[in-house]
């Protein structure tokens, strides 16, 4: 099932993709806590505008250098462990909105992720219970301004300004990402892809990893690293991340 | 004024400190939010149980070294800019609560630190504006798993714990923290004490600093950093962090 957030006329609600006919089938509330209760109207998908499909009450918790390869390119080895950082839900940004780059910055960089939507209560999970509480998938961008990543070593500032972490377009709450690809085009041209497999951490030991250190709540969402090939986005470029089965998530950037 | 959040009987609510009767003027809502309107009762602060006065919607924004001693006994400088961090707000616990030292660190430190609530809706505020954005103060105990800090890099984790950010006893929306002082004791004795005046970089510029980066919005924690003296808390060890004017949020820790 793919669930999205729009906006439609002058209301913000959730609705299942009905996609043979390109329509969303509303909802009555937000499915991660109300359950799937139709209101009985039906969106044409070309009269909706998707928005981020989640905004995270409490955290974004992502994980850096999860692919050997883009560890590689930072200059390091992927660390045994998954390397945990933050993002402020301020970061958010739906499909389509922009990305805006700030004048603190001179090399803004995407970095295309899946990113898992938690969706019950989870401490302490073990990696054999980790589906249990998931959500769904989406798609995410992990813009960073990397000369700022560089010169703060904390990362929260460079990949934290707002805009910073479109989402979307939607949540599926049911696919198989195991044999999934990823990909990240700027103006139409491939710049990173990767196979999913080759996490080096799988989605189940972060979730095992994380839910050690932070309770992880309903819509908390968790970033589970970029494959190689990051590289700079400047004013005007749109960026677009794929994944099978989640389609593709657009953004344009543009300067402060 | 002084507001506080506490639970009595099986209500939680928020309340006016009445120091004078030692009583709470229960309010009907969250004051950040909805104003002062009291509901007409009255609670003892003897029978209440005070919680976190504030739990961020959005996001716990930390300030890294500074204060030059701190800075100087971490082996490092005090950064010409704002060191920024972010806390999850599954880390907040409240006065008396327990802080949980977690089985993956062997060295779980203190840190005392001034905690600035805003208000409003911030975002690029003018260091001469940003007492206009501010809701009021409260004490912080940035708890830091010092071995992980090292192992990780990112600090996310060693200070994103479940329990890490202890905040309260309540938020003064008065005072003038300018000739302050901050002091931080364990089981009675004085391990960090600092004048709030010799901070690196002032309340308004960080403010200023953070405002730039991210959107702040009201009920975003900022911790303004911690004096020199930091050390270890164990099992069973209490506490105690003061602030002139402030109070003391005092905390007890218990291996998990």
């Amino acid at each position: 099932m793919k669930i999205a957030r729009f906006s439609h006329g002058e209301s913000i609600s959730f609705g299942v993709v009905d996609e043979e006919e390109h329509e969303l089938v509303v909802l009555k509330a937000d499915p991660m806590f109300a359950g799937y209760e139709p209101t009985g109207e039906r969106v044409a998908l070309a009269a909706a505008t998707l928005l981020a499909p989640v905004i995270p009450r409490s955290k974004i918790v992502a994980v850096g250098k999860n692919y050997r390869e883009h560890a590689a390119e930072m200059g390091s080895d992927a660390p045994s462990e998954p390397l945990l950082f933050l993002k402020p839900n301020t970061s958010v940004i739906g499909p389509a909105d922009t990305i805006v780059l700030p004048p603190q910055s001179e090399r803004v960089e995407h970095e295309g992720e899946v990113a898992v939507v938690i969706g019950r209560i989870a401490k302490n999970v073990a990696e054999a219970d980790a589906a249990s509480v998931i959500f769904g998938y989406t798609i995410a961008n992990d813009v960073t301004a990397r000369d700022l990543q560089q010169r703060d070593g904390q990362w929260a500032r460079a990949k934290g300004f707002d805009t910073f972490c479109p989402l979307g377009p939607v949540i599926d709450t049911e696919l198989d990402l195991v044999n999934g690809t990823i990909e990240t085009s700027v103006n139409g041209e491939r710049r990173q892809e990767g196979r999913l497999a080759d996490m080096v951490h799988s989605i189940p030991a972060i979730i095992a990893y994380a839910s050690s250190v932070f309770t992880l709540l309903p819509g908390d969402v968790i970033l589970t690293g970029t494959p190689a090939g990051v590289g700079p986005i400047v004013d005007g470029d749109e960026v677009s991340v794929s994944v099978s089965g989640l389609g593709t998530l657009t953004n344009r950037a543009r300067r402060a």
